[in-house]
């Protein structure tokens, strides 16, 4: 009789941001499947189950293809009884879940599903800039930056638009997201590590969204474009400036 | 000095959806000030803390205007040094955080936000429907079926929708998605008291919404429509299905 597969959302790294459910999962699991997003500080949840990085992070020529995930997945819920499929943020947002699920339905395999704290909800939380806006904020969209297929997206679904996997295309992302007809001064929310304890965040106006490249380089990274992405009380403000092209005169 | 607020997110209802941060947080409150929405089971985290209704669910004349909330809020914040609010799911996402803040900043309190799991999640988590799908659904839209003067919505922002507060105009919400675009055979999922015990979750064709109202009555339901919408592994099937209106002849 084969195992039960738990799918379990970790949140968007930090361990406390796990759920109680998640957590219960975690600990009764005898072996824990997780990406390379995952923080490595959730292990100690569940120090004594077998951790397998199944890690495809980005598109990258050494990522594990999703048919080995899957095939991995179905294999230990044949040998163990408690299998958690450990997911960064939410699993049903971005997790490739649908895949995963077929492939324990075609074998038989019983599962369920803890959702988790996806990283635009963290990122609004750490920057106390609520993705929803009385009158002008009434609708949330989420987007990956980039397909499958490794080409950049852009969009302008709703008043706020948080863009997952956008941190290595921060300038190419402001020139499509212009082109998608948002404004040039669009207030842009860009967030690494949300809920972590490193969290960074800085605001631009969308023409400026390339100079956020640096400080958030190499860092899981949202961002938030929109009504959502003002500061409370204020108007759009740009916390990195443009250099000017041309100094002031004297006079200025 | 003024006290300190915590905003946080309290997921969709069921205690063991709270994350761990969360959780330390009601620990911690000398005050929590929830709304009526909140299962009243979150309370037993916090028993020694003074627990005291808001509630503002939908927009009923009994409701408790925004303004006595925050005035609430900055009360409390000069009487007691830990103050939790407590939001249903998550404070971001139709929490009207944005008020509430504001009203902390113009009286220089300090605060912070602990995000939840916002019912859209939990809903795909119990129904086993991913938000997202490779290919067709590659972005979410988060929206309210009912604006703040209590008029419906409705709306095509993405190739999957989600819409909250939707409860009560189930027959009304499919009558207007179907004027906004999408196809009478879209396939929707309603879920009411999605991650908790008695989460009730219910597939439909689009033209066929209003079969849905009497299952989910006086339940905090949430109506997602489009690609995930869609079971895994499934061509769209309606769960409830219109009684034809014609009987097939006795040779169908």
């Amino acid at each position: 009789m084969p195992g039960h597969v738990s799918f379990v959302g970790a949140g968007p790294g930090a361990a406390d941001l796990l759920t109680l459910r998640a957590m219960l999962r975690l600990q009764s699991a005898e072996v824990v499947l997780y990406d390379a997003l995952t923080d490595a500080s959730l292990r100690s949840v569940a120090p004594h189950a077998q951790w397998v990085d199944v890690g495809k992070r980005g598109h990258c020529a050494g990522a594990t293809p999703q048919a080995r995930i899957d095939a991995l997945l179905v294999g230990m819920a044949r040998q163990y009884a408690k299998v958690v499929r450990l997911k960064g943020g939410d699993p049903s947002i971005f997790g490739r879940l649908e895949e995963e699920i077929a492939a324990l339905q075609a074998n038989g395999i019983g599962f369920d599903i803890v959702p988790g704290i996806t990283a635009a909800l963290a990122a609004a939380a750490d920057s106390a800039r609520p993705l929803t806006r009385r009158g002008r904020g009434r609708s949330v969209a989420l987007t990956t930056a980039v397909t499958a297929e490794g080409q950049l997206r852009g969009g302008r679904h709703a008043d706020t638009e948080v863009f997952y996997m956008a941190g290595r295309q921060l300038g190419a992302l402001g020139r499509r997201l212009l082109q998608d007809g948002w404004s040039p001064d669009t207030s842009v929310l860009v967030v690494s590590r949300a809920g972590c304890p490193d969290v960074l965040s800085s605001s631009h106006f969308l023409q400026e969204l390339a100079h956020a490249t640096l400080l958030h380089s190499g860092r899981p990274t949202v961002v938030t474009v929109g009504a959502g992405a003002q500061a409370v009380g204020y108007p759009p403000v740009a916390a990195v400036k443009a250099q000017p092209v041309k100094q002031p005169s004297a006079a200025a």
